[in-house]
């Protein structure tokens, strides 16, 4: 189902440094893997950025507290159950499952990261956790990021992950990773988890800055259905393990090299849930331009990929461009004139002024919609700031999807 | 379909100094009327409220207008064409509308509002319109009332109207009033229209301060999709007819009694939108309190209210209340303490301090998610203010409707 992805992953190169280990715990599913294990070696630095959402996860709370108190050593990540609106049990669960990896380990607690992605408001099933760890344990290997794609996986439909070798100077870097993620797709991440590795040397404050600015241009720069998930969470590892040398400033050449490598990265990965989204039968890139402030344009672009009319346009291949230019009339945007307002679908300019272009025709219009990757541009006509996200369309199959989930 | 709603419609009370006329114009569809002409005597007067969409369609334009610059006489109400995105043709063509009721009725072309409804981006029709005019002049009647509200309806289920005769001081007023909408429909209006008369008399300032107040507790707190349309109105005449003398000042006890019976017949109006929403299975009020602001409660009910994951989840009879909760933690509130917050289904108390209630049962739950109106109740523990608002859930039908709407 998912538009331009199919089952096969890439080559994903190891990365000197980290292994992946990956059980079937039976946590939720049956018949196959829905744990992992990352190990780091004792040098890797990390990074992490988490939803925003309030209401966050108890394993959220926990990898925030144990980020800031210790140097991370393992990632645990279930499949299947959320451990969310749980409260103060699923904190002592959440605690409860990094001692298991800490006592299997031989390392402290708080150098342990929890993530679960699944049901909202279940119990974590603790007794399976055992037995997984030690099987997750058992197979660690440097070769199992494909293993752990596929474990990470809820209702997508592919695995997700992407890979690359840059040449720097002193020597080769590589980057690698996984997601996953399909529907409670929103900014400010999403139930959505990505766990990427390099083997670049990163100061601290450069492995943070770095993230970040990858984050801004892809994972927060997709929605599906508006939904901010509660156990959203994006980690970069950095074991240093490259000969290229250490980067020691963010603002340095081989920083913005980094940057450039690891946001092209996170876009695949966030294309690929986009692509994989619920029910999705289009892949949709909305980018909005001459605006006042990249804010504007974000508004107006978020506004339009909400919107349940221009997504069912989309999934009907209906050029309503009617339904569009409404989206963008009510982003509330101060003192838009929509006489400086034009529309593209690809290369069909649908509207200029406010009104249909004089060269548009309802076949030209129909020919575009039926495409399965679709760009919409939107020139707002008043400033010179930019913004892009990529949604998807709203089919059929997102109502049964979300309307069956748990039944 | 519609919620709780038949396709009978209540006993609708004539308002002196009010008629209506209807006609089959043909405008896009065929063997129904489609077009209504509303005329006031000379001495009503009249307010009205607009779409807050900056691309308001030509008639919005025009009757904005109009309505500073004249005292209207009619209304002139079309279905089937929305006349939005048409540029300057579109606010020719609803010129030339206007041009022919003042001709045949021998009124100002000012004295004439036009408001249309239906498909975005095509032409109207003009040839139609002459004779319908003629056609819905030659059937002007103080009783059209029920005639009007199916002239109006586009993709309604069902005719929408309501009126109530209050005792006041010095007589009798009466109010009655005809609606349309079921897709398209956010705050700030919506595919929305909606035409009250009252013989009451009413100052100018007066007049404008019930409809304000009308609106902001009713048409105005409603959502299906969250789309906001480019053609919204509502309409308040005031004939001034009834015994009952003028109400000259909005602070006076005879203006609070008549803003309550206006709002509670606009409420009835705004809730029969929600109840016929596109595909509406659930009719689900919510209510948000405890709150800093009435801003703050009523951002935590939209983004609940347009969450589609909730909405399925209401389709599904699910209760998938980590959903809700969700929804609540990514309203945007700034410094939400999330063990303040409870939430209940009707009489079922869901969570308490962020978690699972002690006395919650999956099977509580079960069947509260099985009634077709529910109320959300969620207090946020932070504040004393509270707003309710209206919205239905999203099933297949929604998408079915939306995706075939122009095929």
């Amino acid at each position: 189902m998912a538009v331009g992805l199919s089952n096969e992953l890439p080559a994903l190169h190891p990365v000197a440094g980290i292994r992946l280990g990956t059980a079937a715990a039976g946590i939720r599913y049956t018949g196959r893997d829905d744990l992992v294990l990352v190990e780091m070696d004792e040098q890797t630095r990390t990074a992490a950025v988490f939803t925003r959402n309030a209401f966050c996860a108890a394993p959220v709370i926990v990898a925030r507290r144990h980020l800031t108190r210790a140097t991370p050593r393992y990632l645990l990540i279930n499949a299947g159950n959320a451990n969310a609106g749980t409260g103060e049990q699923g904190l002592e669960d959440a605690l409860a499952t990094c001692r298991l990896v800490a006592e299997q380990r031989h390392c402290e607690l708080e150098q342990v990261l929890p993530f679960s992605t699944g049901v909202i408001s279940e119990s974590l099933p603790l007794d399976r956790f055992h037995g997984g760890i030690v099987q997750a344990a058992a197979s660690l290997d440097a070769g199992s990021w494909p293993a752990a794609a596929h474990a990470i996986m809820t209702t997508d439909t592919v695995p997700k992950a992407a890979s690359r070798q840059v040449a720097m100077a002193g020597g080769t870097v590589t980057i690698t990773g996984v997601a996953k993620g399909s529907g409670m797709i929103c900014p400010n991440m999403a139930t959505m988890l990505a766990y990427i590795a390099t083997d670049a040397a990163l100061a601290p404050q450069v492995l943070d800055h770095c993230l970040r600015e990858a984050v801004a241009a892809s994972f927060n720069s997709i929605t599906v259905d508006g939904d901010t998930s509660t156990n959203d969470a994006c980690v970069l590892m950095a074991t240093g393990r490259s000969t290229v040398p250490a980067i020691e400033t963010a603002d340095s050449e081989a920083s913005r090299q980094f940057v450039a490598e690891l946001s092209a990265l996170c876009q695949t990965l966030a294309q690929a849930i986009v692509r994989d989204g619920e029910g999705a039968t289009k892949f949709i890139t909305i980018e909005v331009s001459q605006g006042r402030s990249r804010e504007e344009c974000r508004q107006v672009a978020y506004t339009v990929a909400h919107s349940p009319l221009v997504k069912t346009a989309f999934f009907a291949s209906d050029p309503n461009w009617g339904r569009i230019l409404a989206a963008v009339g009510r982003a509330g945007i101060e003192d838009l004139d929509v006489a400086g307002v034009s529309l593209f679908l690809d290369d069909v300019c649908i509207a200029e002024g406010g009104a249909l272009a004089a060269t548009y025709t309802e076949a030209r219009g129909k020919e575009v919609m039926q495409r399965e990757e679709i760009t919409i541009q939107i020139h707002l006509g008043r400033g010179s700031s930019r913004a892009a996200i990529w949604t998807c369309d709203l089919s059929h199959d997102y109502v049964r999807i979300n309307a069956e989930y748990r039944t």
